[in-house]
């Protein structure tokens, strides 16, 4: 299933596309997609459901984060093979891993806007994972057992904040806007093979990221299991799992995002993005 | 005021202290230390009520966190002068930002359960701020008035898993039970002045770390506004503002915390912990 949420920031609604690629009402269903509605047995009675009966849904709504209140997003770096190449960093011996805030979390196709006196702002296109159910220390064989579907999320980063302003990254990782998820939830059966997948990102409709999940340094079950060595993993919780070559850090010359930029990324069986990038609008 | 949640995990209850120490019932005033109830205006209206009148809360519950669905756990590195020279780093030109999973959150006197196979779990006694109103982009000058109160955060710390496997610290920090806050919430009526507070911690009765909040590096007014300009904190927010000296991996020999050690920690006019560490009970 491709699960959505539409409507105004903080009003979604929930919904799925169905076959036809229509949008289709679940809120006489179900009232969100709290973690609750993202274990194996919530999905399956969704599943269930005659979707031509659905309520279709007119118009172009806004697509919102596909999951509510996501209590922590967690991201990896330097995960594929040639983009810890172009960041001159080693391959790592274990995963990187890092938190954006989930004030960054918005929808696939809103705006982009720049930090006030962001000169670096960059793209990290990634395959995102939604987490099922509560997960401890838990094996590498069982770990996608865990996972109620993926998405796709584009990794927005401050470079000057990132990496010129100390040594931890969370601060330029967790801007507001820079965490656009979606535009679906695909739940984790139409996605057989996550380590097959392919992942692109452009730029004013140039070609700046393209890759395949199969380069991943650390596959998503690694990733799973391993985090859950370190923090319990809730319903909700969103993981995105490192970008392949082409971030604006490493072009040379650099490139980095300006007003008026379009950006569209997308991966694989999970929908595409795209977001216009807008500046600072000043204080609110 | 001192507001606190009371009750078993995920079943606490709004209450506060009394002028003599009591515990007094606030759930037939309000549902919850939801963000709401965190406004200068929220805050007046529980000012306002006769605790005299509250019912008394008998026995001696749990204390759970002060605040409700706490949205982002930030905390600050090396923010006393005495720890960056025991920590042997340099005086950080600008606050150090790191984020704390919000599922190591628990209550100030919880146990601390150590991490299966944690070898170098570690204690930080430090100030926490809880955000009142929502803040972007403000001034030092007007920081302090998005503050909506102050407790005490001991910034558990996994120091293998932080320092020794990879550059990024969250992987130590955000550990389940690594994140006792409370016990309750001192609104900031209270705290006139959050740079003159002693700070101290024990270990089974051994003083190990003791400073004043007027050595911190960056004030908490400088904090706020600081991080206010790399994402928007939002009511329930919370924020450690570093750790004076005194930590188990300055000490020579080095100290780590082992199963059946007693933590007691406190911050002046905001309480003291205590918290009991128990070893990783085993797969559940």
């Amino acid at each position: 299933m491709k699960l959505v949420r539409y409507g105004r920031p903080g009003k979604e609604k929930p919904g799925l596309i169905d076959a036809g690629g229509k949008l289709r009402d679940l809120s006489g269903k179900i009232d969100d997609f709290t973690a609750d509605q993202l274990s194996d047995k919530a999905l399956a009675k969704l599943a269930r459901l005659n979707t031509d009966r659905l309520p279709l849904v007119t118009g172009k709504p806004r697509l919102g984060v596909p999951v509510a209140h996501v209590g922590k997003y967690i991201a990896i770096g330097i995960n594929y093979i040639e983009h810890a190449a172009e960041a001159k960093m080693r391959i790592p011996r274990e995963p990187i891993v890092f938190m954006k805030a989930v004030t960054c979390l918005c929808g696939a196709n809103d705006n982009i806007i720049l930090p006030k006196d962001s000169k670096k702002s960059d793209w990290e296109i990634e395959l995102g994972v939604v987490i099922g159910k509560k997960a401890q220390y838990i094996s590498e064989e069982e770990a996608l057992d865990y996972v109620a579907g993926y998405c796709v999320a584009n990794d927005l980063s401050e470079r000057e904040f990132q990496i010129e302003r100390g040594t931890q990254w969370d601060k330029g990782k967790g801007c507001d806007t820079f965490g656009p998820i979606g535009p679906w939830l695909v739940t984790r059966d139409e996605v057989p093979d996550p380590q097959d997948l392919e992942v692109w990102l452009d730029v004013n409709g140039e070609r700046m990221q393209h890759g395949n999940t199969k380069t991943m340094i650390f596959t998503v079950a690694k990733i799973v299991s391993y985090l859950s060595h370190f923090m319990t993993l809730l319903p909700g919780d969103v993981i995105a799992t490192g970008t392949p070559p082409g971030v604006g850090l490493a072009r040379d010359p650099q490139v980095f995002l300006k007003p008026g930029d379009v950006v569209v990324a997308g991966v694989e069986k999970l929908g595409e993005q795209r977001q216009k990038v807008v500046a600072w609008p000043g204080k609110k």
